[in-house]
């Protein structure tokens, strides 16, 4: 038999009818994630692992024959960092998807690597309780969450995933298992491995079960959405209102642009007064959580007091209905902009008080590179996210080389929370101190010596076969 | 010249006068922390660099002439962490105690790793600011901070140091310096080195900068002190208190004799009837801190309402002066344990919920060995500290042994927040998973290939000369 031979037959016994496929009979949604370039290749094989046993016995047949691994979760990122590569084995971790314990007490969960962030959201709605981190895509994975580090609109008060993750069971690429950090909140206990793993895109190890920090739910909320003639008075509200106290657990912006477009493709209206919207150039979205309702009252008085010295144009405090269908409408910009036509999608994070300069060097590179640009994003944590268009593929990836550049100089990161993935690691690996990749690179090998894992993905420039 | 000779000379040329001292001339603090065992050893030479430069050209002379370096703060830590090896080179952060920047705006202050926290508290008043971690130490270094991952009373509220460090400037060993992270408050661009040194101990390279993000002042503040008579109902009313949305800043429990030794140390009244203080067991102590005095009224009738329901004694709002000397005077407890003849101070962490379970397992071990155990600690964390009395060396190892893995089969770990150093070592190689040492393990030769970093102390159990 040939040694391909060999695996197949391993994996199929392995794992039986449903648990594997093989090429060219895959499922077309496994050969890519959300960027817009997805570019599919056929991977040799594509599993679905019902269990950690399962994991390690696929890792321990990719170490013998040297196969590569790419894991995905449910495929919701947007930088190409699941896409499979030619002849390695993808794990999907779509079986792995049970919720294993809810602890109501200690405000943890355990849960495996495929439940989605909905999924969670409604098991732990009974119990008053919630994971406050707050992304986009409710069909995200929490494994991939957890390799993407996910931030989202949460993050001003919340955080992002790397400050839920409490614990991780990790499948090494050569089969061995181990459990690290574990349901307690704070750890002087050994190098934080869990930490490490957080934002690694797949490429130190499995991630086969979460342990994750719970909040409680907050009962008086409220969406105040505020208009403002300058885009550049958004931006230098924003420290102000996170230096008040005011503990907003969302904070964003939308430009003039994406407001229409995403009002649009939501049939959304929120009875801005025509008048104000004529003289808008940006909207801060603002929303308040409190336990009492006479705080959200005070807040809300606080907050219209503070943004009307800031050359706001009016404050709106949406009705129920409205507020749920803007944040729902917000969600969905990515795939507004997909559906334009967008090129591009990035997440650049700088230090909040530095967007007004980050966004004006956006507008100014788009004009050199002749780009539409448009944006949107969690500006209470100086993460911009702005869509490019520019169809041709040299002038953007010099205009995103100038972008990522511009990011760095005030002192901001390329992403913020989607990740380099394939996208962008030219750039990344461009732009970033050679020390500092050279000493990834000494950890990538600490866990997968031979560069098995998510190969050609963030660190691993290899040339490709 | 012999080699020694050599390094003496390279480090007087470099330091000058007033920046290294060679046995047997040392200052007799650089020698020890504050462990209980500090077991004093002359290093070969302690240098005070002044600059990053001048711990990079420590560290190339180090590397040359294969020398261990060990990194100290302000020598507060209490595992023996930073205590010197004999022929070895301490580098005390002492002179590197300059805070650079203060960012109003982003809430971000960047400061050398010598800087304490009560020099940053002092500093960041005037900006209405505050780094909120708040170990009871405030002589501690943020440097020290930084790499046991310090915790302390205010992290159920506002997490631990690593949830509030951005960014880092290292030394390796070689004399390799990068910046890692920035004053971004999220990333998903590489590997987070930044979280992987933080809690390290010293062990993986020289912190020599770090960026800390900061929040805003509260206005105000009320401390509760809640007597219970028993100290299972201490510990069963915190997770309704945490799940209760009032979100405290400070939720400790003191144990009726820790309490006795700290109030009458600091000659503290605290007002609580005789009659009650006859009946209690044990206190609850809870720091609420709000945006406005009449969120504050309501919250606090919500605290007494919800404790009255769970069997409190009663409940006192301590007026300002008692309120600060009392958190002032638990600050103090490790200074009273050890006045007291305490023999080892353990700050096991578990599941919140798990702590009456693990204070009867340490209470039937005390019996078991004949040792006296007193406590307090961060009950809303899960994070018990006791005081063990109990003179004779073997009996007090193997009740540690038996206490950590106690802890640990509840779910929890060895150290909450002041690391492993060199005391629990022994019961913390025993009691973790060889494959989490092994990757560990590799991990430290990634940054430190020589083992010169720390030497002896967490992982490294190699035979001392």
């Amino acid at each position: 038999m040939t040694e391909n031979r060999v695996l197949r037959e391993a994996l199929s016994a392995l794992l039986g009818d449903g648990g594997v496929t093989f090429s060219p009979d895959h499922h077309l949604d496994d050969l890519h994630d959300e960027t817009l370039h997805p570019d599919p290749v056929e991977p040799f094989a594509v599993t679905y692992p019902r269990s950690t046993g399962d994991v390690v016995a696929i890792a321990q047949l990719a170490t013998r024959h040297q196969v590569p691994i790419t894991p995905r979760g449910s495929g919701t990122g947007l930088s190409g960092g699941a896409t499979p590569v030619k002849d390695g084995i993808v794990i999907s971790f779509a079986r792995m998807n049970h919720i294993r314990t809810i602890n109501e007490q200690d405000h943890v969960v355990v849960v495996e690597p495929g439940v989605t962030l909905r999924e969670l959201d409604e098991a732990l709605k009974p119990f008053g309780l919630r994971y406050p981190v707050y992304p986009g895509e409710t069909s995200g994975s929490l494994g991939g969450n957890v390799n993407t580090n996910a931030g989202g609109m949460r993050a001003v008060r919340h955080g992002v995933t790397r400050q839920h993750v409490l614990g991780l069971e990790l499948v090494l690429i050569d089969g061995t298992t181990m459990r690290v950090g574990g349901p307690v909140v704070k750890s002087s206990s050994g190098y934080d491995i869990t930490q490490l793993v957080i934002g690694s895109e797949g490429t130190l190890a499995l991630v086969t079960e979460v342990t994750l920090r719970l909040s409680p739910r907050f009962d008086h909320t409220a969406t105040v959405l505020i208009p403002f003639a300058d885009l550049g008075d958004v931006t230098r509200v924003v420290p102000r209102i996170v230096a008040s106290g005011l503990e907003p657990s969302i904070l964003e912006y939308i430009d003039l642009l994406t407001m229409a477009a995403i009002t649009k493709a939501s049939d959304l209206e929120l009875g801005v007064d025509p008048e104000v919207v004529s003289q808008t150039s940006a909207y801060l979205v603002v929303v308040l959580e409190t336990r009492t309702e006479s705080q959200l009252d005070t807040d809300l008085a606080a907050l219209a007091t503070l943004v009307e010295s800031a050359n706001a144009l009016d404050v709106y405090v949406l009705p129920g209905g409205a507020a749920v269908r803007l944040i729902e409408a917000r969600e969905r910009v990515f795939w507004v902009a997909k559906a334009a036509g967008a090129n591009e999608i990035i997440d650049v994070v700088v230090p909040r008080s530095r967007v007004p300069e980050f966004l004006d060097q956006a507008m100014r590179l788009g004009e050199t590179y002749g780009a539409f640009v448009a944006g949107c994003g969690h500006v209470g944590d100086g993460n911009v996210h702005l869509s490019i268009y520019q169809n041709d593929d040299d002038r953007r990836a010099a205009m995103l080389h100038d972008l990522f550049a511009a990011g760095l100089a005030l002192g901001g990161l390329i992403s913020g929370e989607h990740g380099i993935g394939r996208d962008k690691q030219a750039a990344y690996l461009a732009l970033t101190d050679p020390a500092v990749l050279a000493l990834q690179r000494r950890l990538k090998l600490a866990f997968d010596p031979t560069e098995l894992l998510n190969p050609f993905r963030l660190l691993d420039d290899r040339a490709r076969a």
